[in-house]
């Protein structure tokens, strides 16, 4: 099974291809250029190093969220234009599983990416089976204090927000620290979460793989402030 | 600090760019193709990605053994060759460190290298520190034995011969499955690597920079057989 892997959630971008559960080729950018200017060349150049083209593809895997809503529509719409021609499945995955399914060990890893005004979206794994112990969640780093404080140990925070999880709890007992490089969202990791929701039976066609944003875009936020501020306007007071 | 790490020494191919201890590319290749093929546009697409040149690189890390002989030589020449014209510091890692140093957690974790001839090359780090806790050694599988069994647990296995460790060990309480897209050796682990060489000051310039072959290579081997036979030919029967 030739599974193709893309992401592009956070401010990194990664692609990978495994071949019956061997890594052929990965790659992972983090350069400061947008992931439409990037991802397609480095798809191109993974797919020839592995003399591969998109018909031998049988899987795609690809993050679905949370992440940067651009980020993850580049993503995705990269994915569906490359599986529709022969309607090829298609796994959508946790950005956080993939982060996850990218570090081996025992004990604990929370996948971690920067959600910005104050937030991170986190989700807690078991290091070992990769079973998730908590849902997506996007909120402010001191909410997953108790779940720090009470999950199983040795602790790794992955993912560009594990530096905001490190200022706040990187003197717990059991948290370990991970050097950057090996935090960040890695090809790999994308591959095994879509294998694995392969082998769950999760995977979709192409036209039903759907971003999952976790929470409003600015703009949606921004008209529900204004439709919220104006009904208190046309409130008659009483 | 621009750091160009490279690696060639076993079946897979790895190249990252690390600027002041953020990883900013990375690429693995394991295709089949040879080294002397793929190792070049890998390193030119990684600078090229960077907006860096070699005139900017700071610091060379590659992978100087144990290893393949021809993988060892193509990867010390490449390096050679880059860092001439500007005198650039170069830290040659051990192949087995470079595995090490990509991987993150606590326990133990060894860095094994198909050796064949019945062999691997082998060494055990302290996983959370990456101290070393054994020197590279080329030996059967079973010679780690009284190491795998004392050391501290949990254990994982990594390189392209972890797949012999795990068929001997894989059931010793504490030793860890590890899949294999997380086992390959990564531009970042060699990226890590090098900069503690660095920091220790063990880095020489590019005329001073050798392979460590940790044994004689098939042709001296052969050689010292024959000479032997020779010897035992020419001695007088007693």
């Amino acid at each position: 099974m030739n599974i193709l892997a893309l992401d592009t959630a956070g401010k990194t971008a990664a692609v990978a291809v495994m071949q019956d559960d061997i890594l052929r080729y990965e790659t992972m950018s983090n350069t400061g250029l947008t992931h439409s200017e990037t991802l397609l060349p480095m798809v191109d150049t993974a797919l020839h190093a592995c003399n591969l083209t998109t018909d031998q593809i049988d899987l795609y895997a690809v993050t679905n969220g949370p992440g940067s809503f651009t980020g993850l529509r580049i993503g995705l719409a990269a994915v569906k234009g490359l599986a529709f021609a022969n309607n090829t499945p298609c796994a959508g995955v946790s950005t956080l599983a993939a982060l996850a399914w990218g570090v081996a060990g025992a004990g604990t890893v929370i996948g971690a990416l920067d959600a910005r005004r104050g937030q991170v979206y986190w989700a807690g794994f078991d290091l070992e089976s990769h079973e998730r112990l908590t849902q997506d969640a996007a909120e402010p780093v001191q909410n997953m204090e108790n779940f720090v404080n009470s999950c199983k140990k040795p602790l790794i925070f992955v993912g560009d927000g594990a530096a905001l999880c490190y200022n706040k709890y990187g003197s717990v007992p059991g948290v370990l620290a991970c050097p950057q490089p090996l935090r960040v969202l890695r090809g790999a990791g994308t591959a095994l979460a879509g294998k694995a929701l392969w082998e769950s039976g999760g995977c979709v066609s192409p036209a039903a793989l759907l971003p999952d944003y976790h929470r409003l875009s600015q703009a949606e936020r921004e008209r529900a402030e204004r439709e919220a501020a104006k009904n208190v306007e046309s409130t008659p007071a009483l």
